[in-house]
């Protein structure tokens, strides 16, 4: 098929390489290339053509079925779904929606937010509230930085909750991280700051976004302690992006020498730190929970949160606390961008945190995967006995750490044989030469027996690995076909 | 005063006079220049200082206190507001928070949405059937251009109502038409287009806005039959912004011979139109309603639909329908700075389109704008007879267009004195220099008598102008200080 032909892989583009063949699969679709209806290779054939493991071609052709650009037919393989006419449906593959992704039972990927958890009754409470007593003067143009109620009780969260300091001026509302940190990387290269320093391991396609978005990116290693803030200084880079609560993906929490040092960084090189608290609000081990770097230099930090993890993505809302000397520029440019995110949502949010709503709630979630956590500590120590997992339990993903001899390829292709998937640590790495093999498990979407299940089929996928292969290692004929 | 001094007046950087001195003023209090209680100089001494006619300060003063920074001190002036820990209150002043806009009893000015209309109730009646039935794929990320409920509805709609020709895919959902706006900005120059032709007259925050978000532009005058194309093809511009149904400011509807000539233009230039239909729901004419421009040419012509209008500005929702040829680079621009908007609003907005909601709010919603259209019209003829209204009775505001001879700027001050907040024609006007004479009156916040009021006091102060006197005219000392 000619088609296949015009899916370039590139290997240091900072996409993974599943994120490339979906993009170009759904391009091609668009283009009205592979029309409604056509089958599309076998995945094992894909892969042998561009060169990849086969695991990567599955997951694409699985996330593109989830979206609906795809349909799995039994005994046929794989086509493009026959009705493309509407927009495809929006999935985040979860257990919940069984079937979706064909042939795998556990997904075991981070970043799927389990929106069952969404507090349907007590966010339409809000929403009525709201509705009922809203000021007119609420409805018309917002402030495009958010309106006061919610930058207000943002601000006073942060404060209680993860020891920002912030008022509520400086809270910019934004339509999803995402939106702010396209603001951001569009913002510092006005100030002088063209490369953002990013950690490495990390997320692929948030380097990606940040290059798309106007800054360069170097990488900066991980150990224990989080970023190697020495390294840091080497790159010349005057900004950087930290997950400090909780590291992602290896789960390490920045150490409070390492906070003193990246903050007397800023300060000695002039520059800006982006704090993503991305999964601050998740926090269940025995340990004091860390507060925010933001606390330490307020004049230097860009906190940034989100009510994806929480709530849930489709919100769209998240916030910036943005250091003073900032705010112009930052405001300045969002004014060229958009006038202000939905201030409905603003509101209700606004009453779900006034209304001790979202606290209570926030209890809840904590409870349960606090619970799936510690059933997934247990799973590993039992099927896994040579893994062990990396850093506090917090958050909604755990880092297992495999023994240095395993295949890590080889493991995430044979769980994927036995239903499972999930991702190995070296898809986060800009540099994965050397790194060591480990499994990026978020453990928010399945049930606790799901997950024993899941965690016994990878133990088992393991077991059959030869004791001395090596990375990149032969993947096996699968049993069946996606 | 010290900060007055930072008060730089620019009369060509396309933002207006009074938005000049309002984003000044609130610069120098959040950079806390003027502290909480400040007392500021009367309106007459500013306008002195500044050289700029007393109106221009007086409306940024009154725009100021609507949105919280300022406020109004019986008998001591005007002074910045004692507690501003947290942001100001939008406020979109209408009569209906009477005393927030100070001295000014009557708001005729364009822009102001009565969101005292908007469908509560059937607004959350809808909210709630989504919270209800929503499917767990609808609540993670979303495709960034919108949720396929959305656009479906969104295409049906257009296709019923306004004869726009798009299949569900051709939607954008954006946060707002300005939203597009700066995506369409930053979109066309990496094809080429560096220059937008605008209509002059127009909306001068429109102007700035697109330079800002940056795009040249250069002016066009409008008629009798809309945009001049004749003129277009001379500026050697490949891509235009229109409003082909009710040209903003001056009411004219484009015409059908205008209509096949832009269309050819666009195809001769290989280049694009941006229609933008703010206000397509609005036409109590007797004449056929004209359908959308984007029928005529669905390859050239970017349609933009907002339901600021219909609804309240405070959603931040739009749409844009985009040919197919632009959606690639328009979809890859915006992955680069945000990744969709609000879905649960997307999605109740969905249901109040399907369930037929809107269409019953919109009726309502016309019936009561054209009495008051009327109302306007008969008003003009009763108390300006040398006035007359262009353009069909449609949209949300009326032009009329006053007697060759009359002191524009001499007639707003003197409105202003008997407490009637109107625009004159010359604000919109890119190139003031020979325009005629004219007002902007909106009429959807006030109600029958609050019109026949204003324009009656609108006549009283044309009838105090003397004949003869020329633009610009001297401002009288007004009686009272703001």
């Amino acid at each position: 098929m000619s088609w296949q032909a015009s899916i370039e892989i590139s290997r240091d583009s900072g996409e993974s390489l599943t994120a490339q063949v979906q993009r170009t699969i759904k391009r091609e679709i668009s283009d009205g290339v592979l029309h409604p209806g056509t089958r599309l290779p076998s995945t094992r054939r894909l892969a042998d053509d561009l060169d990849v493991s086969r695991s990567v071609v599955v997951e694409a052709y699985g996330q593109l079925v989830a979206e609906g650009y795809l349909e799995a037919v039994q005994g046929s393989g794989t086509r493009v779904v026959r009705h493309l006419s509407a927009a495809p449906a929006p999935v985040v593959p979860t257990l919940l929606d069984e079937g979706q992704v064909p042939s795998v039972r556990w997904d075991l990927r981070s970043g799927t937010v389990n929106v069952a958890h969404f507090p349907y009754r007590e966010w339409l409470g809000c929403g009525q509230r709201v509705l009922r007593t809203v000021r007119q003067g609420d409805l018309g143009y917002p402030p495009p930085s958010g309106v006061p109620a919610m930058r207000e009780e943002v601000a006073r969260y942060l404060g209680r909750v993860r020891g920002v300091r912030a008022a509520p001026g400086q809270v910019m509302v934004v339509s999803g991280f995402a939106h702010g940190l396209g603001l951001l990387c569009a913002a510092l290269p006005s100030l002088g700051m063209t490369t953002l320093a990013m950690e490495d391991p990390g997320l692929p396609r948030q380097r990606a976004f940040v290059r798309e978005a106007g800054m360069r990116t170097v990488p900066v290693p991980v150990d224990e302690d989080g970023i190697d803030v020495q390294a840091l200084a080497r790159t010349g880079a005057r900004a950087v992006f930290v997950t400090p609560f909780h590291q992602f993906p290896t789960g390490v929490t920045l150490s409070p020498e390492r906070r003193e040092a990246l903050v007397r960084w800023a300060r000695d090189v002039d520059g800006y730190v982006i704090e993503d608290d991305y999964d601050g609000d998740f926090w269940f081990d025995r340990r004091a929970r860390p507060l925010a770097l933001q606390r330490l230099a307020p004049e230097r930090v860009v906190y940034a949160g989100t009510s994806s993890k929480s709530l849930v993505p489709a919100l769209r809302l998240g916030w910036l606390v943005v250091p003073r000397d900032l705010q112009p520029v930052l405001e300045r440019l969002r004014s060229q961008r958009d006038l202000g995110s939905d201030c409905l949502t603003q509101l209700t949010f606004a009453e779900l945190l006034r209304s001790g709503s979202f606290d209570r709630h926030l209890r809840r979630l904590r409870a349960r995967y606090a619970t799936r956590r510690k059933t997934l500590a247990d799973a590993v120590r039992q099927f896994l006995p040579e893994a062990r997992l990396d850093g506090p339990a917090a958050g909604l993903h755990a880092y297992v750490r495999l023994p240095r001899h395993t295949d890590e390829a080889a493991l995430v292709a044979g769980a994927l044989r036995r239903s499972v998937l999930v991702r190995g640590g070296r898809e986060f790495c800009a540099r994965p030469d050397g790194a060591r093999p480990a499994l990026v498990v978020g453990y928010t979407a399945l049930h606790r027996s799901g997950l024993a299940e899941a965690l016994r089929a990878v133990g088992a996928a393991h077991a059959e690995l030869p004791g001395a292969r090596r990375y990149p290692g032969p993947v096996r004929a699968a049993a069946r076909s996606a």
